[in-house]
């Protein structure tokens, strides 16, 4: 499948306020601005600018899931860890740098025929890695026709 | 280098079978199919459209790379970790959740006078994280001219 | 927000000397590229042609930060670690590998407005991983008007 079409490009911020640590599911506003901006096919890009919050594809099924991954990183990556120096803004502030480090800062997924690739489990999910209710934001950037 | 000529895209599916967990390389599909398009200048993004299976960009000489590298995730994230409430479909099924989430969904490489722009021993590899043998599904979405 | 302008491409290599294992910040260079193109509303993508080196977007301020990720990322994954065979390069050959897989080989971010949508506290590092004095390649790609 190829595409002559025009190319052009949009781009917003998506502002996200958290409960403290844990996933915020942000896949319903996406899809909805990608859906309002016409296009067919297309590179969605969304870029989160923290370091101490980060991106992931996750199930969204069973709501376990989500507890499990983040009982994994706690015990991962330890508030508090004396090996740690940075703790300026208390015991989850360098761990959250680390758990970011670990996920991601930035998530691109094609667009085809309208709709993002996702497939029929994954939701795109805003981690927020500090204990304490932030204002986030989160870059989009699409191109395509 | 700066390139005017008419941009355009191409998108397609790749469907991988894996043989339970491990790195199955798709470098050479993926190469074809950009060979495919003609382009010579172009960014190509890969992803997978599934939570317990992910992508990575790896060493392609040794072997044993994989091997550790397996063995590494195997060790850090158990199978079966009584910590986990999710076993819906057996020990390696949060595992599995937890391993995609600190590799990565989606990739995307430049494209350069036709060539991806990959080192000398970087391969692109799904990574099955399941032990069951899976049909994975990888969304590709190429640009350029 | 939406463009219609037309669109172009841009790609080049950044060669890196590392000064061995440690987080070498790339911002300013990547910077200059970009503003060098002129573009205002674009993505930008990064790439590393390495698989023991890799990327990372991590906090700019508190030197500290990258002290602490470094010191994480020794002890999680261990130089020599003895469930390694692959260490033809030494002890801190497979290791590097790891700490990639765990890390980033490609970022993308958003041009907006003619500056990246980095947030404040936000720098481009590249993770040198072995331990010695390296030359790392990195490929841009820049698409935008």
């Amino acid at each position: 499948m190829s595409h002559g079409e025009a190319l052009r490009q949009a781009t917003t911020v998506l502002s996200v306020v958290t409960r403290g640590r844990g996933l915020a599911e942000i896949t319903a506003r996406i899809r909805d601005w990608v859906g309002a901006s016409g296009m067919q096919t297309g590179l969605l890009t969304i870029f989160v600018r923290h370091t101490s919050a980060s991106l992931l594809i996750q199930e969204n099924a069973d709501p376990a899931v989500q507890r499990d991954l983040e009982r994994f990183l706690a015990r991962l990556v330890r508030d508090g860890d004396p090996l740690f120096e940075h703790d300026q803004e208390g015991p989850d502030d360098m761990s959250a740098h680390v758990r970011a480090a670990l996920t991601q800062t930035q998530l691109s997924v094609p667009l085809v025929r309208g709709y993002l690739a996702l497939g029929t489990w994954q939701g795109i999910y805003l981690y927020e890695h500090r204990t304490s209710s932030h204002r986030r934001e989160v870059a989009m950037h699409l191109i395509g026709s």
